[in-house]
C-alpha cells in the first residue's frame, strides 16, 4: 500500500476488545493513501472493526448485497486477515474488518 | 441535542475496553446533527475515544492549544462525562472525549 503508519495503540485490554489510532503517510507519490489525500485532504481514511470470523461476515454482507473491495481476505499490515467494505456501501466512510480471536 | 440515539454495542468486554456504533438521527429541522447532515451529508459524525479522567485529559489538550468546544465536561446521552474537540484540531475529525472507569 505504499504507506507509512504510526500506531497509537489504547490500552488493548485483550486481543478482541482493543483499539487504536494509527496515523498513515504515503511513502512516494502513488497509492490509495497518496490519492486520498489529494482527492479529500487529510481526516478520516477508514474505520475498522474487528470481527471473529471474517470470512463468515464476508458471506452474510455479500448475501445481503453489500459492494465489497475485498470479497475474500487478505493479510494487513498487522498479519490479520482483513477485507474492506466499500464506503458507497458504508455512508461514504472506508470499512475495514479485521479478523481477531473472540476470547 | 435533538436527536434519536441506536447504539449497536460490540461485545463490550469491560467498561473501559468495549466500543459500539451510534446511530444519529436528527428528531427535527434544527440541531447540530441536522446542520452536520445539511453540510456535509451522510456519514461519518463523530469519533469517541474513552479516557480514564477527562478533566486531566481536558487540561492537557487547552494547555498545548488544541481547540476544544467543552473545555469543561458535561454529561452525555450515556450519562457519563464527555467533552468534544474542534475538528479543526483533528484532521477535520469530530472528537469526544467520554469517561469511562479504568479496570
Amino acid at each position: 500500500q505504499q504507506v507509512r503508519v504510526a500506531l497509537f495503540a489504547g490500552d488493548e485490554g485483550d486481543e478482541a476488545h482493543g483499539g487504536g489510532i494509527e496515523l498513515l503517510s504515503p511513502m512516494d507519490d502513488a497509492g490509495p493513501v497518496r490519492r486520498f489525500l489529494e482527492r479529500r485532504g487529510e481526516g478520516l481514511h477508514h474505520v475498522c472493526v474487528y470481527v471473529d470470523d471474517i470470512e463468515a461476515h464476508l458471506s452474510r454482507l455479500k448475501a445481503e448485497g453489500i459492494r465489497l473491495i475485498d470479497e475474500t481476505p487478505r493479510v494487513g499490515a498487522s498479519g490479520r486477515r482483513i477485507a474492506f467494505v466499500h464506503p458507497s456501501a458504508a455512508g461514504g466512510v472506508l470499512l475495514e474488518l479485521e479478523e481477531r480471536p473472540s476470547r
